[in-house]
């Protein structure tokens, strides 16, 4: 699948060279289509590697992965542009933390809005999915370096983008049946306020390299 | 271990009589001496089991559990007494769910402060510990109903108040291993804003019967 990987975090670029090694192309979005992350990470790609702008790099693509911060992430979908982005999976990993107080980040939108939403309703057009943004990156493209399988979420409004992007995630390991559907966009905020537990989870245990996973009645 | 159970709805009554199998007394706190739910409960019991006022029910306590709604909790806590709860183990079970705009519920506290925290805050004498909260009450006293282990969590100033819930848990079957010491009260904003999260996965799970393991790396 050509995939539009927007943001050149440490999120953006692991999650981007999974993608790759799972037999994706993946090209890597930035305000300038010359950002040194960008190109240092695609000069660690023999193929399937590419960097543009914002733009570029959604016009490009048949599905469109956010991974900016919660902070820019509207203004990054909007250079992205709504008609690049209109019809297309759009994938949200982002979180609206606010690190400007220090640690622990408290969160920019939650409990009767949330990120997901927002970006739903600000690109009526885009199939937007919220996933991934409940695990480090490290997770997301190895879940099978945890001692067993654990859970995740998606959230959004078109089934079918959901179905798309249960398949894309079969693609880094995730088995279907790991994959919850919580319902509607608006279920993104659970997904979003369990940061804050995630947080202090890692404090706890030491290391970002943990996940969940929900267990059912006997 | 004499318990102060304030609240005699399903949380209180479901727990108090798992503490009651596990061999605790209990005592079921709440407005009047001779509330109906508590009346029926105790009856339901041949030993162990009492009731009285909320502040008849701190004051008999080594240990008091708030299991009220997370709107009257201050109240109920008032009406125990500051000086019935000052020195005493109080595990606070509660969570601030918002129904008045029905489902799924908001948080009337969260991001910035917690329920938890506004108790230790108005009852500073107290060694709050919050935990239990994000668990429906058949699995706070039943944890092998589920396939597997899974996860609780601890939050509290006093460590010695965390270590004596940790016993308490372990009378109802939670493995100390499996109770997460998360930090100090601030830490309550990450268990009370994920029963966002728990109320999706309820709908999407079709039971309360569940809960979450945390999965470490291999």
């Amino acid at each position: 699948m050509r995939i539009g990987m927007l943001g050149t975090g440490i999120v953006g670029r692991t999650l981007g060279s999974g993608l790759i090694g799972a037999g994706h192309e993946v090209t890597m979005g930035s305000r300038s289509a010359t950002n040194p992350m960008a190109m240092e990470w695609m000069a660690g790609h023999e193929t399937g590697a590419g960097v543009g702008t914002f733009e570029q790099a959604a016009a490009n693509a048949e599905a469109v992965i956010n991974a900016t911060g919660g902070g820019v992430t509207l203004e990054a979908l909007r250079a992205a542009g709504a008609a690049n982005l209109a019809g297309k999976l759009l994938i949200d990993v982002s979180n609206p933390l606010d690190f400007s107080k220090g640690f622990p980040p408290s969160l920019t939108v939650s409990n009767t809005d949330s990120l997901g939403e927002q970006v739903q309703a600000a690109f009526p057009e885009a199939r937007v999915v919220k996933s991934l943004n409940t695990i480090s990156c490290d997770v997301m493209v190895n879940p099978g370096m945890l001692v067993q399988p654990t859970s995740l979420f998606v959230c959004g409004n078109d089934v079918a983008a959901k179905q798309e992007t249960r398949e894309l995630l079969g693609t880094l390991g995730w088995a279907p049946e790991s994959v919850i559907d919580l319902g509607d966009i608006t279920t993104s905020r659970g997904t979003e306020m369990y940061l804050p537990l995630w947080v202090r989870l890692m404090g706890a245990l030491g290391t970002p390299h943990f996940n969940i996973a929900i267990v059912h009645q006997a």
